[in-house]
């Protein structure tokens, strides 16, 4: 990225210092990306082109021979569109002439390991991709084609390999899942191109029922028929995102998924303005689009939430259009603008020759997500995602993620009400994310790895409440799925206070749990404090383990704790097989505080014991038989024996430290005390109170969240009222 | 440093766009630098200053006030210079009075921890540190003050600190140790400020030895008077640095040693053109500048040789003089602009000024430091430290650091031959560093943790050969510095193949050692192979261990391991009681592979296999009572029960994968048969193959290293002549 970072100052001081030039034009960002399609592009184009008989999986000779040629088809397409000239068009007519040739002759791909084989690649799903792309390419010489050299394609690739994806392919193509998008779209792009509307009407609706048979069966061996009864890219559209644009498998999912919306969307917009589809439901394009930039650390890495591989990031390629097209068709937004100038790529298009122009009218503006809570299920009424953003001293942002949402189908965690935190330093609190390094063959091919199962997915690698050692839902998906927490509060109006509250009431059986977790900005404190309040309500007494997956190097604590000599696993199930216990301490103190340092930063979390609580120090690792985990470390506040209990931490980002110049300054915490007041079923109160005396309280309502509701609390006498969820009293 | 970074563009790209204005008389990093020095000073002005009377330790209110005070009086004094201001003489002179006035009232500092307790400081050092900086801050406005003033300060202040700090305390002053080259340059410098001879004497010479007492001792209960007999600043810098500029104690020290050589030379220079000081011992402060810039990683961090915190670098603040000076006095180098500009800052004097004119005059060059072998020592007899550099694609620098250097006194670790390797992301085969968080309170008050004798200076924690389980020299400091390792070759005049070899026969009793390492650039491989000869000679069996500490995650391996379910300590002492044995294998195969993955780069090591061999791979942090240890890996390739014996490994870097991305170019190794050919008296050759068949010969003579000595050996009938210690053939 450094590269490109660079790159960028140059190629702007250059254009900024000596003026355009008259053979200028292009903006410099878009001409940038047409010099470096055309080198790739002339390199390919001298060097031949092949296309073998299919026969390998994902990352073999004709696989990834095929998948470079959809993108050469579209890089010459899009030069000879840019330039002019016809060297390029005749490059890719005689590519998709040579496709024409074998295409029909192809049997089934004979790897036979999907659901849904392909012709050219191993699945279906990779037909579509290079269907998409190659019908952007297709357009792009569409009219400079001759009459029969357009009918003789038509006829013998596009249409053939259209139908095969559709009807041939029904329990591929009529599903409502991200492999029938990418299917929808390619048939209705490639239909658009050739103006044949039988195949458009086809990706827009689906194939009507009554032509399926009726034992049609998915991957999972659901009937296709029973599932939604509706089906196309139009029902995609409404079912696949929540109303405010949340993608049910998190960020990292949606990057991928996105794409063949966006791309048969830019087609249908141009070509089908009746659709009118970048307001269909309520432009939910547009807000997939923000939904998916807004999921994101300060540093523009995604959130991790269930099954994503991280270091996926708004700066990866794949989000180039994403970013171009949200700019272009929905509002111009200039904070989008710096996104692209660090992705430092725009679309060939006009949405990206508007993203460079405006970027070079140095109209970019840093992008600055505002906190917001997503909502998840198609109807929005399945939970969600909170993320709360705080400002503190040295234009720093901290962001608090909460998830609440439903499970997320086959790449969903037991995770609920789980949190992370970050900063300008990546990632404080974090999520492990998926167990998986993605194409990387040497660790299992690249698939998910066995510990996906046994480790990511569970409770225990998350930071949320997991009660008698078992994950939420039983660790069953088939609970998980019928089920979801709810949203109980978002309050983010006054950026000093910030709430995210959710309960969840189908975790444990016959057990209720709450959470809610404050940003508070205040100037007694350099950066926002982390408050959070963990409720946990039923009658059978278990053990309460709260871990804190933190990044960093344990500093001190208030208490003492015991090392061990020999180090065992946890436990033997739902993730605490793989934990090493490398400390442990029974405390004797009313507030546990833990100091720990993370690239350069100081934090101090000071939480709430109660006689009889633990804290457990945990590596991961063991049985861990191929090396497959990270060895990540965690704090577990470990309270056995409760029924009914609540859990009540501040956490505190403070100070600075530079190995440069060996000067720590505010390397410890100033909460001295931290005291759950009250905790009823109507409200819980707690304070905290800095060394210099000042005192806070916190006090919430439990059972309604109204905004206008007035409540009244008595605390040692004191009588406070107040409306709203919440109320801060602030004692100098 | 990012923030540096951004604003160097930014200064830089309006001053190239705009042009200079009228009012510019300065270059935009020295006008900044006066800028910033401006802001910060009139802060302490509009604040008032304070001189409390000494009280605290390192860290307390006392002595943080102090130190400050001696930044702002340079500060200020800078400013006037530059600026004509009067009120930052005034300023200056105040302060300086409030000193005089109460100075000689103070009595030692009470807190009595020191061999050599200070006034305004716990020790003299700070003292001598406080009067370094101050003296400039006199110099710059010693003409402006009148003659009463002067007089006042020099009889009341200077002179009486200038006698506390040598004749009042030899022990501090007259010893070869860089706390009395801070005495000797404090004393100097004030002399040189004051044209007070005497003073100046004393700093260059010492005191004479028959004026001290005849047992006076060091903080070791060293003997002053029977060390060298020589003393004083000359002295020092005759016998702190090798010839070359090597300091004894590594780069980390240096760092901070250099400061006060690079301060009273400045002056020295100035005031003194007689001593001709930047010449003295063939311009001796020159090489030590290049030594410390050239011994730092392409990223810029120092190489943690012996006891050194990780992540000090060229670009600290404290490493701006010596680029600066080095560029000014020693022949106006471009390369070092470079480093000037990612500084972000340059000395307010003459050498800065010229610094920031020549990178506004865009001469800056990248710094490209070359091959290099420092030798050790007074005389540069005593072993020394090797430095190999290798261009590969993408112009990427892999850098090999070889130490085969004395102890490097109480700061020095039983690591003989031991290496390390960078690459452009950073370390990729690590050195410990020391187990010490400077001036982090937390950890045992910021001082040396125990950790750092019990595993950070144990021969085990780094890589190189530990036998029967026991440190080099046993551990122990009285042996070590009685021995040093032996250069044995350096060959660095041919790119493709370069070569370091040392040789330690006393680092185990009976034993001779000789590691032999290669860069070797050759177009079959994207960056340059380290090629490992590791022998071990002598008459008692014992166990070999050979640990290589890699920073990633380890994906395959061509051997079955085991990984425990329980973790014990690896051994009970030199460190193996901080290991975690997490796996281990007893491979039957004559090639050990191990692949691995490290910030986005792929790197496989092959090794030599013999029957009986086995692999550890270990996790640093058992007996770790406070979490003072990072959790560190290694792979320890042990054979256990031989008497002579030579390891052969081939460590290969390639490929790439960018999450964002998800694509793995090049992900595994292409070295496939790795032997040892011949190993005797004479002579040692290895094969290693490329998979496409290209296979590679190399031949060392172990006993002649010279350039043109004639050698043969035949190796399976074909014999081979050539001259000079080492050999390749590659057959195509």
């Amino acid at each position: 990225m450094r590269k490109y970072l660079l790159l960028f100052f140059v190629v702007i001081g250059m254009w900024s210092c000596t003026g355009k030039s008259a053979e200028s034009v292009h903006p410099p960002l878009f001409a940038e990306e047409l010099a470096r399609t055309q080198v790739q592009i002339d390199g390919f184009m001298e060097q031949g082109f092949e296309v073998p008989t299919p026969k390998d999986m994902a990352g073999g000779y004709t696989h990834e021979v095929h998948k470079q040629n959809w993108k050469t088809l579209q890089g010459a397409a899009a030069l000879y569109r840019h330039t002019g000239e016809e060297r390029y068009a005749e490059f890719v007519r005689d590519i998709l002439l040579e496709y024409a040739a074998v295409y029909r002759s192809w049997p089934i791909h004979p790897t036979d390991r999907s659901y849904a084989t392909g012709k050219i690649f191993w699945q279906c799903l990779n037909d579509a991709n290079w269907l998409v792309y190659v019908s952007l390419a297709y357009n792009d010489i569409y009219d400079w084609l001759d009459e029969a050299t357009r009918k003789k394609l038509n006829e013998e690739l596009f249409r053939p390999m259209a139908d095969f994806l559709s009807v041939e392919n029904p329990q591929f193509f009529n599903r409502i899942h991200n492999h029938s998008t990418w299917g929808n779209a390619a048939v209705g792009m490639i239909g658009l191109v050739m103006d044949d509307d039988e195949l458009v009407q086809r990706a827009l609706y689906g194939i009507p029922v009554d032509q399926l048979p009726d034992d049609l069966r998915d991957d999972d061996a659901g009937l296709i028929k029973s599932e939604t009864g509706r089906a196309g890219f139009l029902a995609q559209l409404d079912l696949s995102f929540s109303p405010d644009g949340y993608f049910t498998e998190g960020p990292y999912y949606l990057r991928y998924a996105l794409s063949p919306f966006l791309l048969f969307g830019r087609l249908l917009a141009d070509k089908r303005p009746d659709i009118n589809v970048l307001e269909y439901r309520d432009g939910i394009l547009g807000k997939a689009i923000y939904g998916m930039l807004s999921q994101a650390g300060p540093q523009g890495d995604f959130f991790p939430l269930n099954d994503s591989q991280k270091g996926m990031s708004v700066y990866a390629p794949e989000v180039v259009k994403a970013v171009d097209y949200g700019y272009f068709y929905y509002g111009k937004d200039p904070e989008l603008l710096s996104i692209a100038a660090r992705q430092g790529s725009v679309t060939l298009d006009a949405a990206g020759l508007a993203v460079a122009a405006a970027i070079d009218a140095d109209k970019a503006q840093p992008f600055r997500p505002a906190s917001v809570a997503y909502t998840d299920g198609p109807e929005g009424t399945e939970g969600g995602v909170g993320v709360l953003r705080a400002d503190g001293v040295d234009g720093q942002t901290s962001t608090l993620v909460m998830k609440y949402s439903a499970q997320g189908m086959g790449h969903g965690h037991f995770d609920k009400l789980a949190y992370s935190f970050y900063n300008e330093t990546g990632e404080v609190i974090q999520d492990y994310g998926a167990a998986r390094w993605v194409n990387i063959d040497q660790k299992g091919g690249g698939r998910y790895l066995e510990e996906n199962n046994s480790w990511a997915k569970q409770s225990v690698a998350h930071n949320t409440l997991v009660i008698g050692g078992t994950s939420h839902y039983n660790g069953d998906i088939r609970i998980g799925e019928k089920f979801h927490p709810d949203r109980y509060a978002f309050v983010a109006d006054d950026a000093g206070l910030q709430l995210i509250s959710a309960k969840a009431n189908n975790v444990y059986p016959g057990r209720e749990l709450h959470r809610s977790q404050w940003l508070l900005a205040d100037p007694a404190f350099a950066q926002p404090l982390l408050i959070d309040v963990f409720r946990s309500k039923g009658s059978v007494a278990a053990t309460h383990d709260l871990p804190t997956w933190y990044h960093g190097q344990l500093l001190q604590t208030n208490f003492p704790y015991v090392t061990r000599n020999t180090l065992v696993s946890l436990g033997e199930k739902h993730g605490y097989q793989h934990l090493w216990t490398e400390a442990s301490a029974r405390p004797d103190t009313n507030v546990l505080r833990i100091n720990f340092f993370n690239e350069g930063v100081f934090y101090t979390q000071s939480s709430v014991a109660r006689p009889g609580d633990e804290m457990l120090f945990v590596r991961l690792g063991a049985n861990d038989p191929e090396f497959n985990l990270r060895r990540d470390q965690a704090f577990i506040h470990r309270r056995p024996g409760v029924s009914t209990t609540t859990f009540v931490s501040v956490l505190e980002t403070h100070g600075d430290y530079d190995p440069r110049e060996e000067v720590a300054r505010d390397p410890y915490g100033h909460v001295t005390e931290v005291s759950l007041l009250v905790d009823s079923e109507a409200y819980t109160a707690i304070s905290f109170k800095h060394e210099n005396g000042t005192t806070w309280r916190l006090l919430l309502a439990n059972q309604d969240a109204t905004g206008n509701a007035n409540h009244e609390l008595t605390i040692n006498g004191t009588a406070y009222r107040w409306s709203g969820v919440h109320h801060l009293i602030k004692i100098d």
